[in-house]
């Protein structure tokens, strides 16, 4: 394409809403607009890279034996209430009505479509194993729509959704998918890490997700220094320090006027955190929940969530429920006289001694408090892993990085299948529900991670799978003849090679249009200048400084061989 | 891909909810199914057609210079409260809020959205002409979905925006449109009449809509019997037929009582409908307005709208309105003494003598009643066209068939451009609107369209261009080794020649694979059986009930020749 004849919205600064580079690239290099918060429109250039990751991702569903399938995103809601997402699903599904005051959402995720799906249309065994996958958009409504498309609230996905009539059937599919999954994210040039997730609020049995190092990410990702232990920090098992048996002491309980948090309480009992150990109270589905962990440590909520069987919407109590759980102001609580419906203490807990602990009387706390002694709760681990705790495979140390969630690979089991009574009949005769997966992947945030790793000061540095063209031709002065002649030679023969090539015809000056074809990211550029005299180009790749002056019939074997 | 491997979904039975044959096959082929009223799901085989006329329209739309673009489906109330058409747009348009209370609402059509894009990235008639387009889901809350994808709620659509510095520009935007969806029509296989249509309620100076023939259309179309005119109903002017001019008579008060509709008044005067003259009473955005037309003629809507400058919601005036303009009951209503904002006056009325009409008093109609002595309204074209007419070119007789509307093209002039100021810069520096176009193709209705042109008795008849496969191998016997290995070497063969094949490899009688390959309807069947000792199969063109019985090896020259 020429680009006299294209929306070229290039843009010299940094708009003012971008926080992240690939938000500020997208916007400089006019891949996309904003229509609303979280919603975008994609321009020209955008949608090309989009298209070809598309295309990648839909050439390795095929090639593992998926099938595409395109469900509407408009969405009854009486398939939600029979899985019983309708209730359970909060804020963040869009709800509308039609004319006739029926209720439907907007898909966030597809898993009771496709359950719908497969109790209609699959009867048998004989039709097992089926994998369905469509491309589409999704909606979630966002609480804080953020850094461009890696948060937003209209988004395209890659949903697909496996069908097996056992365990191994379904190791099976799911094993595939990894593997195309791998493929995919290596084809778009992009340094995805699979983690271990945990599989808690979907439910189901085994998840993993491909994550993208980032420092604005959402998530903390746990690796280890020696092995290829990697694990959602959700997931990562912690491992409870030991304390030095020691003599248990009496309890005594201690004036703290005004002493609430932990770093109040070391200035006051002039110790470190170790000493003390936290009790904070959520309200889980309803139910008071109190989650005891060392003064150091984070309460892990997924952990919490699991260890209550698999509760829905956990928050922090009210401050309302703290004061009735606790019989004092906030700051104050501990586990001694509290009254709610369940106390979970880490494990770590209960390797301490004379600890520290909110007396549940406003303004005061308890000293030399122990585990078994003072009081009981249900053991476990609740809290999240630490940067240099030992991996729990390896036993070396871990780190921990950020980072975002690009695709996410599921055992669901029978979750869906059983609640929606999507059956089928086996060898024997007998009605089994369907064994099931579930395998997503952003596709507008994959082209977004795809910037964050590939990008400089200049602009975007397109891997060339997934560039919105393959080369640009400048000629250095449109008015000159001579060079125009050349440059449409070798726009024509590229065309002709089946080369994705734009040509810069625009009247600007030739810092211009290297700056827009820098931003954009094109990853081979043709500079036809004044040396045409000597038959000769220039030659420059987006990922490296060198300029090559070459021969104008050279250019065609130095653009194959990058493509190949 | 082998069938054995794929969710094949064929009915032998025609589902009770579908009533149009494109419906009935869509369903028994299991190309899609419904997921709620007016919503549907694309399976495998329906998404690979829908597919393909994707790939022409976006070939087509490329070839006439527009760039693709894909703008969100959820849009921002504030865009439609700046055009207008938030209020306008009544019950079709389907609304929700999001989390923080705003107003959204999913995209019916995007003139709104593109204009915004024109007015944020266009600075300059330097980069006018530009068209973009996108292909994408369109939301409309239809009061009745019906006929599958022909009438449905969630579908998907090519719209196109064409913006121009001037007028001149805009017709060859327009023309290059055209040419493009006559190509597209085309190579869908698709009898698709250009027609000219009304422009009335988007706005705007010219209109042609793509029609199909059908007799369950929602259009009626007009057709001259001799020369290329053809035009929607709502646009096509009528010809007024003179009565003999005759002397004027008295009025004569006559009683009627219970004779309300022609039917009975023709029975009463024992006349022809001829005689009377309708007057309707109409409530056009609150104002009031009668409409005259001669008894046997139909009220045209749209040019009564046209006529009354642009009405946005024009209904029948309810029961208490007619009463209050007539003082009479329902029934009873006349042009002398009516109390209305506007009357408009069929020309055809100015042509009558001594007439009949309502006496605007309960029980009466007034007989000898004549336009211009009696009473007095703004005269026009405002009947329907009826067959047998003249046709307004040549003057031969017109004839009227129902078809439904799969393209449609429109000059949109300035009416989104002023009303939402979206303004570039014109060579001598002065600030202009934008000088509009917008161009519509049905996706989802095209490909049922296809089916309706294109099936007969035993299913679906793809053209070549459209079809999910091209070609189905059907071995007769799966258990029989060598009939099994030449299914796989042509399916192979044919695979690597870039055709779309696909084997049938299920554990079936070949009576039911033959069924199900002409119901899906696969344009070339291939049948391996027997006859493979002397070295020879079967092939069967879908849409012809030969079957050539041909030696192995010529088998991929006779594809070739079908694909070419």
């Amino acid at each position: 394409m020429k680009m006299s004849n294209m929306l070229v919205s290039t843009l010299r600064e940094v708009p003012a809403e971008a926080e992240i580079e690939s938000h500020k690239l997208m916007l400089r290099a006019g891949l996309m607009r904003k229509m609303a918060a979280g919603i975008y429109n994609y321009m020209p250039l955008g949608l090309k890279v989009l298209r070809n990751i598309e295309q990648i991702v839909k050439e390795e569903m095929d090639n593992a034996g998926a099938q595409e399938f395109l469900a509407s995103a408009m969405l009854p809601a009486e398939l939600w209430q029979e899985s019983g997402r309708w209730d359970a699903y909060g804020a963040e599904m869009f709800r509308l009505k039609d004319r006739n005051s029926r209720d439907f959402c907007l898909g966030p995720t597809h898993e009771e479509v496709f359950t719908d799906i497969a109790r209609n249309e699959i009867k048998s065994y004989k039709q097992l194993p089926l994998t369905l996958y469509q491309i589409q958009t999704k909606y979630r409504d966002e609480r804080r729509p953020r850094f461009g498309v890696m948060r937003s609230r209209e988004f395209i996905m890659k949903d697909a959704y496996s069908f097996d009539k056992d365990q191994e059937g379904l190791d099976l599919s799911y094993d595939k998918m990894h593997e195309a999954y791998v493929k995919i994210f290596n084809r778009c040039g992009l340094d995805a890490k699979c983690v271990e997730a945990d599989s808690g609020a979907i439910g189901g049995s085994n998840s993993a997700e491909f994550m993208v190092k980032s420092e604005v990410g959402e998530d903390d990702v746990v690796f280890c220094t020696a092995c290829d232990y990697a694990a959602n920090i959700e997931k990562a098992p912690s491992t409870p320090e030991k304390e030095q048996v020691t003599e248990l002491k009496e309890i005594e309980k201690v004036e703290t006027p005004n002493v609430r948090t932990i770093d109040e309480l070391i200035k006051f009992f002039n110790t470190t955190a170790k000493k003390f150990v936290k009790t904070l109270i959520y309200n889980a589905d309803g139910k008071i929940v109190a989650v005891m962990v060392r003064g150091d440590r984070e309460v892990n909520e997924t952990k919490v969530a699991n260890a209550l069987g698999g509760v829905i919407e956990l928050e922090m109590a009210s401050a309302e429920d703290v004061v009735k759980a606790t019989g004092a102001a906030i700051g104050f609580a501990g586990p001694i006289g509290i009254k709610v419906d369940e106390l979970l203490v880490d494990n770590e807990v209960s390797n301490m001694y004379n600890f520290i602990v909110g007396a549940n009387e406003t303004g005061y706390h308890l000293s030399n408090v122990n585990y078994g002694r003072d009081f009981d709760g249900k053991l476990g681990d609740y809290r999240n892993i630490t940067e240099g705790e030992i991996c729990p495979h390896c036993g070396a140390k871990i780190t921990i990085s950020r980072g975002t969630e690009v695709g996410h690979i599921f055992k669901l089991g029978t979750k869906y299948s059983e609640s929606m009574n999507a059956n089928f009949i086996d060898e024997k005769g007998e009605s089994k529900p369907f064994i099931m997966g579930c395998y997503g992947i952003g596709v507008t945030r994959t082209m977004a991670s795809i910037i964050e790793q590939h990008h400089d000061e200049n602009g975007i540095v397109w891997p060339i799978s997934v560039a919105p063209y393959h080369v640009s031709v400048i000629p250095v002065n449109i008015k000159d003849e001579a060079q125009m002649k050349v440059a449409e030679e070798i726009y024509n023969k590229l065309k002709s090679m089946h080369v994705e090539v734009i040509m810069d015809d625009r009247n600007e000056r030739a810092g211009v249009k290297f700056k827009d074809s820098d931003l954009i990211g094109i990853p081979m550029r043709i500079t036809v200048g004044k040396k045409i005299a000597e038959g000769q180009i220039e030659f420059k790749l987006r990922n490296s400084s060198d300029i090559e002056v070459i021969n104008i019939d050279e250019v065609y074997n130095k653009v194959k061989n990058q493509l190949d």
